[in-house]
């Protein structure tokens, strides 16, 4: 382990949380609340323990995969611990562990909720709330390697820890600029969105809250109805923006870079799509005989596929009132989730791409025993490690799964809330169905389920891994062990 | 495609169900229904048709893996079609569907049942109803080959399309040989539990019904209440014969060559016996608290763990009234399954281990780069091919799990019911929770979803891949093809 690596990047994560904390302070001044102190006190806390941590610059820079996820892991932890803070202390949730469960959701884009009244919230507390969302997103460490060109080239091991996706590309040689890219395109989609909103005759404080749970695909909205009591106008456009941050940004970068061509020829992007326009049609289709007409029947379906395949989880209306069909619909795109490289969660399009190409060659090899097949996506042929990794990935997402809803079963809630509430959960999505519905939310669970459930949003948002390592004991080891460990099975063979 | 071999195979199939057939026609003559006539006819037409397919012996005797996958996925095609014929002529089940439907759940030995009154069908349908669930525990072309010295060296590919588990090994050197040994181990543990149940007091007819339900871990009971209103002792020795079925037949192999320390060193059976320990343990200590007393509570527990885990699906107690904790653990006991090898179905215990170690090299290979592991089982290294085939498996069975899910959601029964009536047909289970529970029948589904949990018991039994195969249409072309294509191939590159 490198210890020192791993300080100053939390370090820096905590400074970087610091002067985010300032933004609430500004609403709440704005909005006069008088609680202004409560974000300047863990803001300062944020700076000071920040400063000690990352006061002096690691000289030996090599960061190993696993230095990377823990790192990564860690920051992620402790950016929720200190942002739940302001919460408690003006009191819009007294509860810590209930302020924690908000904020990892925030953070990890998850959108659940145990907040019974979202209303009774105060401004900055709303905004804060929101501004987690953006703030997770594209991933806390992806900005400081934006910000500051801190490390040497295995930073890349950081940023695979915490972009979602079976691989994880450059976009442009340097990590450093990728990282500053990405985040120049979600600043992009974030102005656009808040000025679309804005056009349509929405308040400024909700155009920015709207919009950081849109491009973050994170749900949490600012009204007990979440989205269903803003006009039809309002709703297509955060449609639409939840639809866009789903897609993989490698799409959004090859238009600038005006490569139109290989834009519109991502496999994955065209799944994407296509999955969103059969899943629209058939909902819409089953719930017309429930809705007052076509064009509504279209509009609800469309948000609702929008907002859970890219695993956002704002509702227009409680789909815990739909057809079987529709609600099992629903269910298979909470597990689908979004692109990869996107800021949406879930198993991710491409996985599921592999796992698909995975089986027509299994079944081929049956078939015709001596062809050989190698699995291609967008004309490259996938690595054999990439695969793998994506198989083992489905394998501890499940048992991670059943575990999960083993482990809050002991709260005597249905098997369809508890399944849905881990699937919600584990997919960054936000509502399930029953207990947990979009009319629901979390705030009957136990202490213990909360704690699995905040398990299971930060190993969703961080694609497993990360959380995985962190409790593997023998990664806490310095690496001269490891030398000695690979000599003696070198010597061995 | 080698039509021949696999048409003489069917016909081969087809007598031995002719023959199978006087079996019911017997019973019915000791119990004097008069409807001997109903079964002497379909057991004719197997005879005659059966005799026509398989009159001319195949010259040509390989057998490619595709064949044996097509082969045996027509065999129990056929072989239900053609078993679900006395259930209609003798007025049991007049619906030829729903007939199906209860031939293909006890040839799957599923034992999900479409009856709402057991106790109202004739003594010779009760019989016929449950030795199709022993027929298929051992399987009918497993069967074949133990009784007859027809093919090469290839069949093994009829025994790897037919057998349960990640990879079908032979116990002796020759397929026949180890074909035969299994059906008369087979044999011992059904003369064993007969003459268990005879002692305890049970009737002839009900001593072997029950006992074909359990050692082929079917579950086609012969009361209502199925299992519940035997007296204890007949329950645990029920029990006992479920758990025994499900280990892995390589065991009982080694313990009859006297090579105990082998038998006694097997992980697969090591793991399978943990489970169910735990389970029944946590189940015990989550239950007694609705039930009399302790020993009432574990007699139910250490039934229903092994009625699920076994995928039998007896039932004593009605679990659907169990606390969601214990459901849960029976659901996931549901995925589980038995031992590789064993009659029961479900995904495997093996498979699961298999997952579990590669898991652990990945997590590995993370935190220590260099450290070459490989995965090892019982001693030995576990092929490459086996840990593929093991995920692509995991893969395909997680999309039939949710396709299923999604095509009989048109139902419109809750999310519960449709997940588990979809979990216990896939894994040869028989009930679920709520309208599938143990006090319930699958009677109410529509014709379609009737017909989609039918192929599910099916790629479920035969473990997907035959399944699979017969609806690749590129399967269905002659070998001479494929050389050209692989010729074509090596040319290219």
């Amino acid at each position: 382990m490198n210890y020192r690596v791993v300080s100053y990047v939390i370090g820096l994560v905590l400074q970087v949380e610091g002067a985010f904390l300032l933004l609430p302070l500004i609403v709440s001044l704005i909005y006069k609340e008088h609680i202004w102190q409560h974000y300047l006190i863990p803001a300062l806390i944020c700076f000071a323990l920040g400063w000690l941590l990352s006061r002096k610059r690691p000289q030996h820079e090599t960061l190993y995969p696993r230095d990377g996820f823990i790192t990564v892991a860690l920051s992620w932890l402790i950016l929720s611990a200190a942002g739940a803070i302001p919460f408690v202390l003006t009191g819009d949730i007294p509860n810590y562990v209930d302020a924690l469960f908000e904020t990892v959701s925030g953070f990890t884009t998850t959108g659940s909720s145990i907040l019974t009244d979202v209303e009774a919230l105060t401004r900055s507390g709303l905004f804060w709330r929101s501004f987690t969302h953006w703030v997770g997103g594209m991933g806390v460490v992806v900005f400081i390697m934006a910000l500051l060109p801190m490390l040497g080239a295995s930073t890349m091991n950081l940023m695979k820890a915490e972009s979602p996706g079976p691989s994880v590309e450059r976009l442009v040689p340097h990590v450093r600029d990728t990282a500053s890219l990405l985040y120049k395109i979600y600043i992009g989609m974030t102005l656009l969105e808040i000025a679309c909103l804005l056009l349509s005759g929405m308040s400024v404080f909700e155009s920015l809250t709207l919009t950081f749970g849109t491009v973050g695909t994170g749900g949490f909205g600012v009204l007990n109805s979440s989205i269903g009591s803003y006009s039809d106008l309002q709703q297509y456009i955060i449609a639409v923006f939840m639809i866009l941050s789903g897609v993989n940004y490698s799409f959004y970068f090859l238009i600038i870079s005006k490569k139109f061509k290989d834009a519109l020829s991502l496999q994955e992007v065209h799944w994407y799509l296509v999955i969103i326009a059969l899943s629209v049609l058939a909902i819409t289709i089953n719930i017309s005989a429930i809705t007052p007409n076509l064009p509504t029947a279209f509009k609800e379906a469309l948000f609702q596929v929008g907002s859970i395949i890219t695993t956002t989880g704002y509702s227009t209306a409680d789909f815990g009132k739909w057809p079987p069909f529709s609600q099992t619909i629903l269910v298979i795109l909470m597990f689908i989730g979004a692109c990869a490289g996107s800021t949406g969660g879930g198993i991710k399009v491409s996985r599921i791409m592999i796992l698909g190409k995975t089986i027509r060659k299994e079944l081929a090899t049956i078939v015709h025993p001596r062809v050989v097949k190698k699995i291609r996506m967008d004309g490259h042929t996938i690595a054999h490690e990439t695969t793998r990794s994506t198989n083992v990935y489905i394998a501890i997402y499940s048992i991670i799964l059943f575990m999960s809803v083993l482990l809050i079963s002991v709260d005597e809630f249905d098997f369809t809330t508890n399944f849905t509430a881990v699937v919600a959960t584990l997919n960054n999505i936000g509502p399930g169905l029953n207990t947990v519905g979009p009319a629901c939310n979390f705030a009957h669970f136990s202490y213990f389920s909360k704690i699995v459930l905040m398990f299971d949003m930060l190993a969703g948002r961080l694609e497993l891994f990360p959380m995985l390592v962190l409790f593997a004991p023998s990664c806490w080891t310095r690496p001269v062990k490891l030398s000695f460990r690979v000599k003696h099975i070198l010597r061995k063979k």
